[in-house]
């Protein structure tokens, strides 16, 4: 993959959408494969078509299930979709841990559905930089829609929502799901609730408490409510009214303008974080000894974090 | 709380194990006051003597539980207990956190437990440098060991566990949690693993699944063996092996030199994490504006991310 032919090959193939070039680019971002700036440099023009959705909630709300009946019901319609899961502490790449989602693999062989899971440890600026990369490949090979999923005990749900176009929160009946919800801060970043196994007891209460709290957060006149809405992913049932209210949430974005607002923070994020990362890497290079005398001086007592900090910016 | 003098009056009040001292000093931390390095200056020197137990897990296993049985088991050996729980997300300050943890508040009017919770968004250097100043503050209030647990839903296992001298993961009997641990790399971070609820149904299979798990796992000849232990907190079986488990582990990180090892690493992650939040600081003072523009370019593609980062390290 060393040669400038064979990246313009793969990259002429991503852009026809094929399943195999999309994997291989994303592994190249995933790996912080030395191509990388020179793929993103000629993907940067493929900016922003695809509605980037992220799906949140703790383990057994039944996230894989829901993305698979929204993938079925895209699919119905004729739509090109991209689901990318993402897992910012595995060191195991992507492959394996698809292998068991059993419900996501009925799409395996459908051309139209592209699946990959990506691991951002050791990535260079991490999940705000891989992740976005990532994304532009799935716009690029023409997607409409991606998916966007954290795998992981309930782990960057701020992360994926950093990420998003709009952020959908899964929850399931079940005791104290609500108020696990405002613990976390899960309330700030939703922008549609979801109510999965919406067959069970209690659905009501929970439906009834997020209402509640979202009405009790604070919000400026004009401000997107988050609906909250009832599904049975299992049965495909509310999936028309989740699609429904996605397209609600970009057309009230799009007209507001919050949409290009979320993604110039999102920008503005990726940026950051690489340049952070790149100066990271300077210290480490260019510092690392002094660093660690200075984290020997800490540890022992000799001396305080934020004097270390201080003569480390020092001749800077 | 301007002047020396009563910065002076605090200290020494911290220094006598005084709880509203205590409360006091993590308030400056968590709200990174402007007195906050003279604060780390003058503790700098009590060093490391209190063990650090971090406790981590899912929402409902028994954390707050399995704490209260802790602190109940120190205090009738006549210890000195710290608990900090730490909340990265909660804009919220600690009081309102701790208000609704009916079983810690039995302990509240114990002068020798010392309980805070602390949110850290907007820290300079985040959790990574919030958390280990306030253990700073235990520490030097006499405290012979502190427990930190952090609020929300599976989050921050990880950053825990960087903070502690040893991490404990609970578990409690229930579908899937082996699995669960394995996925959120909780299995990487422990030093010891707690089946709490273990009367119930499926224990004797939880802790059958952690043992093969724990012996899969890579491991050089000398290293810990992370334990399973069970647990019913709620009656307070149990406790006595864990805290000699807790010995234990002290001993083996001491004499193998991994207890210093380990804290040299920690004390290595905040004077980065406080370079990197100052850096950060200092760009988007003198920057701010060629970022905006910068981010505009990648969220319109008409620039990437890798070249955005490069134009800005450009001129260091």
């Amino acid at each position: 993959m060393a040669d400038v032919d064979s990246l313009e090959f793969l990259l002429a193939a991503v852009r026809k959408g094929q399943p195999r070039a999309v994997g291989r680019a994303i592994s190249l971002i995933e790996n912080s494969a030395v191509e990388l700036p020179t793929i993103m440099r000629a993907l940067a023009p493929a900016a922003g078509r695809a509605m980037v959705v992220g799906i949140t909630g703790a383990p057994g709300v039944g996230k894989s299930t829901t993305i698979a009946a929204l993938i079925a019901a895209v699919r119905r319609d004729g739509g090109r979709l991209g689901v990318l899961a993402v897992d910012p502490s595995s060191p195991f790449s992507g492959g394996a841990l698809l292998g068991d989602r059993v419900r996501m693999q009925q799409h395996a062989l459908d051309g139209e559905v592209l699946i990959r899971s990506m691991a951002t440890r050791g990535h260079l600026g991490g999940l705000s930089v891989a992740a976005p990369s990532a994304l532009r490949v799935f716009d690029a090979a023409g997607c409409d829609m991606v998916i966007v999923e954290t795998v992981g005990v309930g782990q960057s749900e701020v992360e994926v929502a950093g990420i998003a176009d709009c952020t959908v929160v899964l929850l399931a009946p079940g005791a104290g799901d609500g108020i696990q919800a405002a613990k976390a801060g899960i309330l700030e970043i939703g922008d549609l609730f979801v109510v999965n196994k919406s067959d069970r007891e209690g659905t009501h209460a929970v439906v009834r408490e997020l209402r509640t709290m979202i009405s009790l957060g604070e919000r400026k006149v004009g401000d997107w409510k988050p609906p909250v809405l009832s599904l049975v992913a299992i049965n495909e049932e509310g999936v028309p009214a989740l699609l429904a209210a996605l397209a609600a949430f970009r057309s009230d974005a799009e007209s507001s303008g919050r949409w290009q607002q979320r993604r110039l923070e999102q920008a503005r994020r990726q940026v950051e974080s690489l340049l952070l990362a790149k100066l990271r890497q300077h210290y480490a290079l260019e510092r690392g000894s002094e660093i660690e005398r200075l984290a020997r001086e800490v540890r022992d007592g000799q001396l305080d974090v934020f004097s270390a900090a201080e003569e480390l910016l020092a001749p800077v």
